[in-house]
């Protein structure tokens, strides 16, 4: 008997991906269809529905959706949703009622079907303020939504891909279903998720470890779907995230998994959504750090963790763990946040993003306060396989982990 | 508006003190009365009754309360309540129905008065057996039990006086009514109690802020009341603690505060008991750490939170926060606990009771990994001011705070 919590909705688990004989007939179906290029975005929402990462969602959102969404972070039928699940085209000719194949736009896969319900045009501008509170182009979430296609398609979607995600990262690419399973084994039902696009330092690893102590285990969840430029590679980053494990955490207490959307870089609507799909994947918290999801200085640092407080109560069954700003202070003599820290700035060992890549770019040791020399290791092998010239376009992003 | 815990029973908080010209007149009446002196175990049980902490018990229990507490951790009502609180005397003279005087055994103060409903006999090796799980007479609450008179008298009380904790003690002593306006004026609703009756070490300080890192803040609270030959004075925890948190604790995390109770070491029984109390406190959760309120070997050292998951649910709003073993370790470099630590014993610094106060009475500096230099300082000082003859006496206890 499962004590984890219920997936978004209160249902059951929605996986919309086909499989075995109903796939292939699909698929040979899906080969005669008109053809609608997804954005990368749009690729990893796809599959997130195919895996029922997105339960209860049946497809792409219809205008009342997309409207409601945004204004009010509500679909059409009352369900909790903080940011739109859309599909766009350019293409003049598809019409109410059509179906489509969904191909994924860097594979050219067909990875699934739709039959649209409706074709609609959304004022970009106004879900850019609602859903990412700027329409600053320069907002890698702004570029996103600037960039999709002039008309929305929505429409019921089957799914026949996950994009070759498990074939790329094996076990470490977990559906909901099997994150589920694998909690129940270990007979966790107080399950924190981490949510991760960056390798993990001391401060990330304090924040997990203070989930662990009073949770059942942690599952450390890192993003697979495309970053910003600069942002370390999924491979990088799931390899330093293995060797700190394996050295520093006791058995049985963590999970390493991924999922495969893009980062929206949405700050606290993007948190929302984060602590939505963590629903799905049966846990029953999501941590929420410094600057959860955001980008630049768009969002204040805490904003993601206070927007928890202003949707109503029950929206989601996964709670936010709020952690302040961790570091190392000299004077605790230990990891802390401003929470348990009464020091000052100086007695701490905070590093720049930008002061840490140079370190790193330059084969030097980071602070054992501040980095596990085995995660530094691996950093280190990354940037020197790095060109100079790719070394130079990256931008490290500092503590947040999110 | 408040959003803290409930009193235990839903209701309001009951101190059964009288005040003003209503106690004046009771202590009056009180002085004609026969006198039954009370041991110092249930001296602190009258003033906590008084002071709303026991809330909602009118007075000390009956018999059918004492059977139903021993042997299914609920009153004759159906009240959760997981040890007896009773009065016990030799007298042959009282008889149901007399009014009489209740007088500190030390002080022969007169503290309270009663109206006796009841005078019954108990099966002491019972109470011993399923509150204590032992008749062991060297366990301190086996020998507090066997002490008792030869009957129980059972009635409601009228409380006259605090015992003088709140002179000794000033601000320190705060009744459950004053702990919840201090949470409700700091905005805290998430309060985790952290029950001590030591000094506070690293390892406690972790425990601590771990909850604070999670919580909206922590109540130091410490016991107030008689403990066991050798363990350290209240005087001397209560600057200790003050030291550590001046030192080393941000503003506004923390409240420290003491309470009138007598250890029974009855360790799982006790820690549901310090839940249950605490929640008249305000106190959302109660972090029980290794072996909670035990004592020698006579629990396992996590019984005491396991426990709460055997009890019905909703009988305490109060939830134990569980923290297992913790320690600094080397290769961590930092504060951990058998959760987050996959390292070796050796690899821990963990010192007995026994060496830490060897350690303290030969003016030895404590490891700054196991005590900070302040609160060492402090304990130091304590330890030159004993005789030698006292200095041997003390059993200090090692890890265990609670």
């Amino acid at each position: 008997m499962s004590h984890l919590v219920k997936p978004h909705g209160g249902g059951e688990l929605k996986p919309l991906r086909l499989e075995g004989a109903a796939r292939k007939t699909e698929l040979a179906r899906a080969k005669a269809l008109k053809q609608v290029k997804m954005s990368s975005r749009e690729t990893g929402d796809l599959i997130m529905m195919g895996i029922g990462g997105f339960t209860p969602l049946d497809g792409f959102m219809t205008k009342a959706d997309w409207q409601g969404v945004c204004d009010g972070m509500k679909t059409s039928s009352g369900l909790f949703w903080p940011i739109p699940v859309t599909l766009s085209t350019d293409d003049e000719s598809i019409k109410d009622g059509d179906d489509i194949a969904l191909v994924g736009g860097e594979s050219g896969e067909i990875m699934g079907t739709m039959k649209v319900t409706e074709k609609y045009t959304i004022d970009k501008a106004h879900e850019c303020m609602q859903v990412y509170k700027t329409t600053d182009i320069k907002h890698p979430g702004i570029k996103m939504v600037m960039a999709q296609g002039k008309y929305n398609l929505a429409g019921p979607v089957k799914v026949l891909s996950d994009g070759g995600f498990k074939a790329k990262y094996g076990a470490q690419f977990m559906t909901p279903a099997e994150t589920r399973a694998a909690f129940e084994k270990m007979g966790w039902s107080k399950v924190a998720a981490f949510q991760t696009r960056n390798p993990m330092h001391r401060s990330h690893e304090y924040l997990v470890k203070i989930a662990i102590e009073t949770m059942d285990g942690v599952l450390i969840h890192s993003l697979l779907g495309a970053l910003k430029p600069g942002d370390i590679p999924a491979e990088v980053r799931s390899e330093a995230i293995s060797t700190l494990v394996e050295n520093y955490f006791a058995p049985n207490t963590v999970i390493q998994a991924g999922y495969p959307l893009d980062m929206r870089y949405a700050g606290p609507r993007e948190a929302l959504l984060h602590a939505l799909f963590r629903q799905n994947y049966g846990c029953s918290h999501l941590i929420v750090g410094r600057d959860h999801a955001g980008v630049g200085d768009y969002y204040g640092p805490f904003d993601a963790q206070k927007i928890f407080d202003e949707i109503p109560k029950g929206s989601l069954e996964t709670q936010n763990m709020n952690i302040d700003w961790t570091f190392w202070c000299k004077k605790c003599g230990g990891m802390a946040s401003r929470r348990t820290c009464p020091h000052t700035k100086d007695d701490r060992i905070l590093l720049s993003g930008t002061k840490v890549r140079a370190m790193l770019s330059e084969g030097q040791d980071l602070p054992v306060e501040f980095s596990r020399p085995e995660v530094a290791a691996v950093l280190k092998k990354y940037y020197a396989s790095l060109t100079k010239e790719q070394n130079v376009k990256i931008e490290l992003k500092g503590h947040s982990a999110a």
